[in-house]
């Protein structure tokens, strides 16, 4: 068999585990031969790739980043090269495509299905907001340099007697916001899933201020808004030079609360450092059993399908199914942090 | 509601955790009482607690340990001591008692749930033994802690070629091998499950060195055993003082390996590391849900259950089914393993 | 004897230690008895406190931030104090105190130390900043967490084509930025001590990408500023509702190397990370034998010192001649980091 | 200028920095080029080597290990390969030498060095041995894996009321016994320097059981040793096979204070996983420094030299007087230790 894998889309650890995994199993049990796609989509509507054997795997399993590059290629675009990615392709006498990548990715790997290429589909997002799978690889890192970051902010606080607003990633779910803030025992959530009532968010801080406490750490997921109405928020503003810019929820959220309750209140965003880095064991066992996965899928010719974990199973979705909805954090899971932070 | 809440058995990461949100989820949202027992089983048996307050388990959610104490009951102590805690629990006025602890406790508390006291359980394993629960707290930690030496172990072992045998905890199980062993990239993987043959095993580090490879890792777990009759092993010897003492896999495989490759050959015994210290972010939430959900059980009157993950959600299942047989590491994860380290 | 510690300004990993370490000393070798002020001088000047004995410094050698809480007051508020401060330091009978911190701190401590009052002070910096001693606890703990980030980045830069603008700690001296940025390999460093060219920094970072690397990641002290006319620059700006904030370098920087390199550049504040949490081992050490020496000073009668390292030796360091002049980056240092970053 | 590196003795974190900060700084600043010979002075004696370019040595900063291999060699069978040696340098035309190592390479870089041939010198030791420095890379890596594994260890003895005897490197000299022991907080430190008297230790460990405490731990350096007649003390025995085998410090240490004290006492030992893995921020820098230095010295004809550091300064130091005496660890630190402990 000839197999392509590519990454795509924004940085995400445990990716380069997938593509070691890949080629330990296609080439060393069943004499595949294995070929990576350079930068996403984008190598396999250009035909720029390079061999994957063993060699080129190596020392790679605990490595962040992907070896073989990542972009972010617009649909639009991705639907005008289908032809030309079939050519390809046919050209290179592959057997099956193993793209790995997040909501956009798989969208586009479904499209691709859907147009007769052998898709074999691995989830991947930091953010936990994939349906068809219990988990994908990258949230857990994602979750445990959060917690790490919470756990060395929670002493600074208090010494301090502060409020800190602490950003971490997720636009449109609370996962990251969700876990990190459970773990570390922090004060308050805020996810995009509920927008937040600015007057009982501040209750809730100033009712630990009332009881004696020095600090509050509040986490906030970037994509949380406000509840309209309750308090003045720009989502987009303008930086020094004048261009648009994401104005952060953290930095409006401190501001506010300093002013309502009359204590020295900072915006700590995390960013990127969420996305990078050694993945933790969690996500190198799950990308390495995906990767696994994905190759028996394609050797039994599963295609349109993609990885996903149920319980302790991996199992094959559809790709259709997979790309319906995002996953958001539910009720339930909401309460349960609300009580115990 | 009045809620004992205990610790039992050997230390895991998270225990803190799930005492923690115990009291908070009952005393915060329920208005109930909780109290510790100190040590385990002991305290309940010779009435030894302390009153569990809001103020009792603040900063102790990533703290290892337990702040209850623990201790090891012959099951056979404990039955005879059924009326003796009857006793204590009515003279308490306690409405439910949440046991927190590995198969040895959980069959324990089964026993005491028989003979109609009312019994929240929760699991707790390191080695990710019990059959109930897709997996407890403690085990991402121990792995964590594995993984990480090994990730220090492969560039030692690399610059010194050097084989180094590597062993881990699990006496029964092979969880801890499998998942470090995965996560780490290591050159073999040896379980209690698959009696090792040492022919074998030789054959596979052996390649490594015939392909030019300058050193190789084997992950042992502390319950491995080689076939019968595939190599002499000693299960326990005397040590210097004449005392009986468990002699340890990895010394006796890192010998034999030296002599039948003539490489150098190691043995590193991670011991005690694995089960202490400040739990992953992972199982500081799934420890956290349990301590939620158990006292959501005991409101329910949901006694002679335990508290499980399946998938994402935690349901409750009966004592009596959690405690009939261990977890074993099964053939396909064995052979997914395989292939990829 | 009677001693009073106080920890006063910023948070810095590794000052419970020092706490710790004058309370073992004092109590445990001279049967001393030993109080710690509340919130820094404030403490002091309120004659708030409380009673130090080994149970009170129990578990806390790990543990980020101070048990004593910590404040900043003003110069003036404290010149104001000198008799208020003499009264209680007689009336509560102490022979010695030990005021733990920074630049600000030790100023007052040589202040109270001229008037008379038996003062031994601890230096403290994470900005390493004091010239009289080789270094100060919680440096190597801020280099560590900012060189943790930055290994993280490192791997989401180069996979997606980007320049990373990190801000580390730093408002005066760049230490902190050349010692991650040494450690990491960061592709340039900007320190407050050589007001950065634009035109120059852009050509280094350009060379990158003509030399077909994909990524570069820059390095920035918090106070770094540009060469005067070399880039339009503000110190501060408005925040959204109009308040007075900084707006901070790296927000700055990125978006002016985004538009001359014509490549995606993005900021990365690490911001109060550096400050919390557990000291390194490195930390804990020199906190640990500053809080020794302190005592032995007092007992010795040698007030108006300050405890600092001397190669491998704590010496004691006249206050006066500890506060004249800030410790920068020496020009060697900067041409050393110049050429392997 | 032509210059040859080489890594020689026992793994190290922070070789690899060193390596590619020669490189950088003689490749990108002076214009020289660089060969690295393979596993040691046998590279050097067998001519085998490669050349090192900017590319050879990328992202191999935060990598533990050596990219040139390493090897113990037989300083006899160095003393006959002089001739040999002296050939290799004139044939391939080398300007310098710079031997990374140890005690024992530092020996033979001397040797070598006083038959003529242009060594500059870079001290390396995980044990902080080498008296002509203040610390060498490596140390503090080791130091900092020795306290995570003690801060883990803490907690799990004192849920479950043990004794832990927990052996760190240090065959002769017992830094990092003192600093790890000192950093975590141990109960007792036990060093090659000074013997120890069994009855006084376990005094010194009951005595905090009798006061109440719920378990101990004591650091012990693997080169530590019983004052004579002071208890029954093997230091090798046979393993199961009958061979001789060191029986180590910790197995016999626990042994005896479990006898002695009635309380449950286990051994454990870190072992290599002190001397793997990414070097800490701190080895990295001072890494980085030696080898920029030793190009420099090599360029001003500074043979027969070490680099150094002294305070915060890079210095050279005659080979002749590193390797005079080891340094060990003085009373006084000791003292330090002992009452903070």
């Amino acid at each position: 068999m000839r197999i392509g894998v590519l990454t795509s889309g924004g940085d995400c650890p445990g990716l380069n585990a997938v593509i070691r995994s890949v080629v330990h199993r296609a080439v060393v049990d069943h004499g595949d031969e294995v070929i990576g796609f350079h930068d996403g989509w984008k190598g396999l509507l250009e035909c720029d790739y390079r061999k994957l054997d063993l060699e080129a795997v190596g020392g790679i399993l605990a490595r962040g980043g992907t070896i073989l590059g990542s972009s972010r290629v617009q649909p639009a675009h991705l639907v005008d090269g289908v032809e030309r990615a079939r050519g390809h392709v046919a050209d290179l006498g592959l057997d099956a495509i193993i793209p790995i990548g997040g909501e956009g990715t798989l969208k586009a790997a479904n499209l691709l299905s859907e147009a007769g290429l052998p898709i074999v589909g691995v989830p991947k997002t930091i953010d936990n907001d994939i349906a068809s799978t219990d988990v994908t690889f990258g949230f857990d890192t994602a979750v445990t340099v959060a917690t790490e970051a919470l756990d060395r902010l929670k002493t600074t606080a208090e010494s301090h007697q502060r409020v800190l607003v602490v950003e971490v990633m997720g636009r449109h779910t609370g996962w990251i916001a969700l876990h990190s803030g459970m773990a570390a025992g922090a004060h308050a959530v805020v996810v995009p899933e509920r927008p937040f009532d600015i007057d009982e968010l501040t209750a809730r801080v100033g009712e630990r201020f009332e009881a004696g406490k020095r600090f509050a750490i509040v986490v906030v997921a970037e994509g949380a808004k406000p509840r309209e109405g309750s308090m003045d928020f720009k989502t987009a503003g303008t930086d020094i030079y004048g261009h648009e810019r994401f104005t952060g929820i953290a930095n409006q959220l401190s501001v506010e609360l300093e002013r309502r309750l009359g204590k020295e209140a900072r915006p700590v965003i995390l960013g990127h450092v969420q996305r990078g880095g050694t993945p933790t064991a969690y996500d190198r066992v799950l990308a390495t059993r995906f990767g696994w996965h994905a190759v028996e899928a394609a050797h039994r010719g599963e295609f349109g399908m993609l990885t996903a974990l149920r319980g302790t199973d991996i199992t094959m979705v559809p790709l259709a199914q997979a790309v319906e909805s995002l996953k958001t954090v539910p009720a339930d899971r909401y309460a349960e942090a609300e009580c115990v932070i």
